[in-house]
């Protein structure tokens, strides 16, 4: 069948079209076979593959799944900063949908990690929108590069497991266009994902799936969707309601569309409405056909192995490296300790659970590498109380080593979709054996492994080194001992503050809400741009992240490119004798403004690899945008003119070189009115005529003359004209007919 | 004219009804005279009366006016903890009213000190509601005890200038209800002020003015007020939907009565409402016949400035008094520093600003009582820059002196109505000046004049005591010095917290709001309901103040004395040989909640004047509301079932006993729909049995088995019984009617 002679929707029938809107069953879509519409399957990612084996005792258990290349969750591979892996792990995702003739894999998913005690924050990438959406941008142009589609996830404001079916996350429009949108506002624009999916809450009183604004308003309309939208499994509560805001896709099918089909018949949706609904489908399919008629593909698992190792290796942070106790020696006497070195724990809990093709932990890397040390299991994945004779043995094979690496981390029960966390902190009997283990070594490297933020100040102290590792996916054991043999330098940067205390977080006072509702009171100040802001210590800044190499930025030039427009270039030198990456991060930070904006913000970010000595020059472009905020006044984004400063730094708390430049503005106005202040008008170009007209006036004595006093002028200042009357009678009156007459004649 | 015979709406005309709803001119109601309805004076307090003189050049000179005694503005008197001291201070300003023929004195402000930048703070109480309503309404009940009218304000959360004719406060319902309501519902129970006066700002988006749920709903049909509402001078925008929403009268009048009598006409204002609203105007008039007809009166000046003395000193808060630097001995060589000293600042700025009858300094208050004292001014109220040579003179005056008082503070310009704070901050140039006559002197006391919080942490070391003596009205000189010299032992307490940086105050992230708004989005936790529950460091804390005296709480108990209320008794020793008065706090801490509660509340409090030695037992008894929080899924107050901690303490942060006591619980509970989880259905009495059964009849084979394993159990928790359906297809369908089915069935 060519192109040209695919089914459109007019070919179809109101049922068959309606028909189309809603799954065959939980993983396929519903086909029309009989008129050349396939049922293609969709299936979970986002970080790989979950395909439910087919010898799965049913379509919900989530474990139970056909092997699949495991790569790091987003946790992970956000701290790389680096868009072109993920473009290839995006390939490699691409590739293995092929081979299981699945048509659309079900990530990446972008939310803002709003509180680290989200139970998704291990999914989702970053807790700025910049860099959430640049990076999951490589993703999706990686899997739909293979002609396979994505479905961007979860539109919008999912950031917490919390009564998630049913909360309204009651936002703010700033909050909205500045912090949750923009993710996927990018990756709409700039990648097109084949489908979106919308999220289970509701985003100010309105289930997303039944949101019109947020459908077909903003996504479509503004931001230029071409895609389809689909339900998150069990997200749509009225077919009629969420068809008619835009969504084309109920998933899973409540076996419902003959609602679909009374409703166009009754008129309650428009015949152009399902039509418009229904040919989404069609163009999804037919997008999907070309790579769902290939047989009999084969990924190369090996060639994607590598890819997920190199994906861990670059996810790896390393926070901290007193006395340069990282990379390990050769020919050091390790001590490894904790029983995730022997277990790894690599992704997270829910609808991402994978079932990888290969996975080598810790232990049996050093094995493999013929990497002699002594290792002891530490504490046990249960909870406390804490085995003695686990810490002495632990202690015991301390004593004497070169270097301890001690495992720690969250156990897998503690974090998964479904659930929030309650606290920050990693088990405390694993705190206790850090100490102990301290005690007897003073050579003590932790790696961590969590899929979301944990506490690290109540223990650092105690640790010479820390790896933060997150969930690394299959490939977690490897990428691990390279980095901690120094095979490869580290080089992931920080996608979120590690903060002090979790109550330092500002969302914490609205967390995770109540009576089904959550309040976003801290506005747009999320994450550094409250820390930074507000000028809270944190324990790792946003942005962090140390080498084994050493960098220098120098030569760092910020010009204006336009009236609102800039460019920065910046060299970045590797002064140390290691290769290594180093990640040059670009922060704008307004002036003066209208509006609370925080101190700075990313807008822009490369990450640049250099062998030893070696020495890049490096360019980012700043758009308008990067100098907006979202004002509710105008229902737009805005560039007020003036002065911003252009920073370059390594971590948000980091800045090695700033430039300011000074912006022309968007030229935005608001027209005066009855309800404008008479300071405003003072201040207004026009209204300031008006009033030098009035004084004039007055002086001559053919208006009233207004009170002067310092208290008088206060009140008038800050008082809309429309109110001069009660305070001022028969003269403010007068003055507020002269001032509003004159002003319609002057912008007639 | 007998009482019987007063008019009432019913003999007026339309017009006339109409004209009463607004004001005759800026401070005088407007009266129908020639059917016996004066138009009596209405004028500013709230902390003294400001009435107009009559050879001031306008209205709008509010510095201008005849003298009368100047009380402690409500930042200092409500540092009191004494209702009863306010009583007597109600009643001296009524009788000044009764003097200058005033029928009701502008006052006492409420409003909540959401942030302490707030311009108004020095004129409103507490960040508490229940500090704030129990000490206001002894004010109220003060005043009205003679026969004059308040006016309680600015009804309701005004809590910044910036904009406040404008911005609308967008606040939930329940900080509402908990925050920003209390000490208005309270003072309107009991004590019944005569009027209200609404606020300028919007409430979630309407004008107070205009808010029928505001001034009809919640105001009258709950609370059951009784008296009339007027507006705050401009704040009425428009007569008739003002009018329509429980506003009787307008002021200052915008001349627009022919509005109302047009809306009438055609049916915009129905005849009810308007005679409601008329009729109100009357009853106030009546009320206020007995003491404007009394003629001549002479109020004692002497006696009024002995209150308004008391009332100073107990205004003053010691907030630190290392090695007994206070009081000072009666033979110690004194030097005193500061401008301040001579030139005390003793109210604040705006429509509060009154001439004083009286009026000692401080440094006259020593020359009066023959103290000798060396005294240098130190500084200028001017700007910055510091003037060396005030420097250099008062760190010699300071040398050699065995006390140093070193007078600090705010500058008048600092702070008034009409503009909000930038800064906690005292001059930098005080702060160097006291770092200078420290180093040349030890003993230095900081005495500290100003309306609202001024940060001490970055300078308190250099201390060895600090006065906090707020505003203290026309008697500041005295009391500082019955202070300082021990004449009287301090006894004030913190109204509200003192931080270590502004920026830790969670309103500061929608401080002061933009484009038209501020969103509360701190919710309840304001002031010490942020501090102490999310455990942060503060400069001084909620209640908190020294005495010269020392005390002991001993044999504390807590009983129940119902389903839901409790007793509280404790017994107070005054344990030195120095007569003092003490506070004893009660603050409730409840244990597990359905929503996120503060730490603890304030829910009682007693002040207790001990002689050395002496001992009193207090009681305090807790309603059912003091356990209570305003639940949004009820609309009403809700008391959970469960463990309550009844603490007893002299500050939020010194609790020093505490009582453990179970509630019933108030029974509420909500109706199970398929908008009710999984989870929900479980743990609902009712919905628990019919689950036991689903589960039956499944095992019997009656009805579909629901799949069993850990992640399909927390799915299905956190599922609305309406999704089953996608979920798990028809075996769901079949679970959640079967559901509904028998719970319609069980509560039939």
């Amino acid at each position: 069948m060519s192109e040209s002679t695919y089914p459109s929707v007019n070919d179809l029938t109101l049922e068959e079209k309606a028909s189309l809107t809603s799954g065959g069953d939980a993983w396929h879509l519903q086909g029309v076979e009989h008129k050349g519409i396939p049922g293609y399957m969709i299936t979970d990612g986002p970080h790989g593959l979950r395909k439910a084996n087919a010898s799965s005792t049913g379509e919900t258990d989530l474990n139970d799944s056909v092997p699949a290349t495991c790569f790091p969750p987003a946790a992970g591979l956000s701290s790389a900063w680096n868009p072109d892996l993920a473009f290839q792990v995006g390939e490699a995702m691409g590739e293995e949908c092929i081979q299981e003739k699945v048509a659309v894999i079900l990530g990446p998913g972008v939310n803002i990690k709003r509180n680290p005690l989200g139970g998704r924050c291990f999914e989702y990438w970053s807790e700025d929108p910049f860099l959430a959406g640049h990076e999951a941008a490589g993703l999706v142009k990686g899997v739909q590069s293979k002609g396979v589609g994505t479905s961007l996830k979860h539109f919008a404001v999912n950031n917490q497991e919390t009564d998630r079916l049913r909360v309204s996350a009651n936002v703010s429009q700033r909050a909205l266009r500045e912090i949750y949108f923009p993710a996927f506002e990018h990756i709409v624009k700039d990648a097109q994902p084949w489908t979106i999916m919308c999220s289970y809450n509701k985003i100010n009183g309105v289930h997303s799936a039944q949101n019109h604004w947020l459908l077909t308003d903003v996504l479509r309309d503004e931001w230029g969707f071409k895609g389809i939208v689909m339900s998150d499994w069990g997200a749509d509560h009225d077919r009629v309601a969420s068809l008619n805001a835009g969504l084309n896709l109920e998933m899973p099918p409540s076996y419902t569309d003959d609602q679909i089909v009374y409703a166009a018949r009754d008129g309650r949706i428009q015949p152009e409405q399902l039509d418009r609904m229904a040919q989404g489908m069609i163009d999804l399919v037919n997008k999907s056909r070309a790579a769902m008629s290939i047989d009999g593909y084969r990924f190369d698992v090996d060639a994607h192995d590598e890819v997920a190792r190199q994906a861990a290796v670059e996810s790896i942070v390393l926070l901290k490296n007193d006395d340069a106790v990282l990379p390990v020696a050769a020919d050091a006497k390790v001590a490894v300790i904790g029983e995730f070195a022997r277990s790894l724990r690599y992704q997270g809990g829910g609808s991402s659970h994978i079932t990888p093709t290969k996975m080598t932990g810790f232990l049996d890397t050093l094995k493999d590498r013929g990497i002699d040390a002594a290792f002891a299991p530490g504490f046990t994945f249960a909870d406390e109380p804490q085995d003695p004779a686990l810490t002495a043995e632990a202690v015991e094979t301390a004593k004497g080593a070169d270097v301890v690496l001690l495992f720690l981390g969250l156990p897998e029960e503690a974090e998964s979709e479904g659930f929030d966390r309650e606290t920050l902190d990693i088990p405390a009997k694993q705190v206790e054996l850090l100490k102990e283990v301290s005690a007897a070594n003073k050579n003590v490297v932790v790696v961590l492994s969590n899929g979301s933020v944990v506490s690290v100040a109540p223990w650092r102290d105690h640790a010479k080194g820390i790896l933060e590792t997150w969930l690394l996916g299959q490939c977690g054991g490897p990428a691990m001992a390279d980095v901690i043999f120094g095979v490869q330098s580290p080089s992931g940067k920080l996608a979120q503050t590690i903060p002090m205390n979790i109550l330092d977080d500002p969302s914490m006072l609205n967390w995770p809400g109540e009576e089904g509702h959550v309040d976003y009171g801290e506005g747009v100040f999320v994450g550094y741009r409250y820390y930074d802001t507000y000028g809270k210590e944190v324990a790792y800044p946003f942005g962090y992240g140390l080498s084994y190499a050493s960098f220098e930025i120098s030569d760092v030039t910020v010009a204006k490119t336009g009236a609102n427009t800039a460019s920065v270039t910046a060299t970045v030198t590797n002064t140390s004798d290691v290769d290594g990456a180093e990640v040059v991060q670009v922060y704008v930070a307004p002036g003066k403004a209208d509006v609370a904006r925080p101190k700075h913000e990313l807008k822009g970010f490369v990450k640049v690899f250099l062998a030893a000595g070696e020495s890049k020059t490096v360019t980012v472009d700043l758009d308008e945008r990067a100098f907006a905020y979202w004002s509710e006044k105008f229902n737009d984004w805005h560039v007020e003119s003036g002065e911003y400063t252009v920073e370059v730094g390594v971590s948000s708390r980091d800045i090695v070189a700033t430039g300011a430049i000074a912006l022309d503005g968007d030229g935005k106005t608001a027209a005066l009115t009855e309800w404008s202040t008479f300071g405003e008008w003072k201040t207004d170009p026009i209204g300031s005529k008006i009033v030098a007209d009035l004084v004039a006036k007055a002086d001559a004595g053919e208006l009233p003359k207004l009170p002067q006093n310092d208290m008088m002028d206060m009140f008038l200042n800050s008082m809309p004209i429309n109110s001069l009357t009660t305070l001022l009678g028969e003269p403010g009156k007068q003055t507020t007919a002269f001032l509003l007459d004159e002003y319609a004649k002057a912008t007639a």
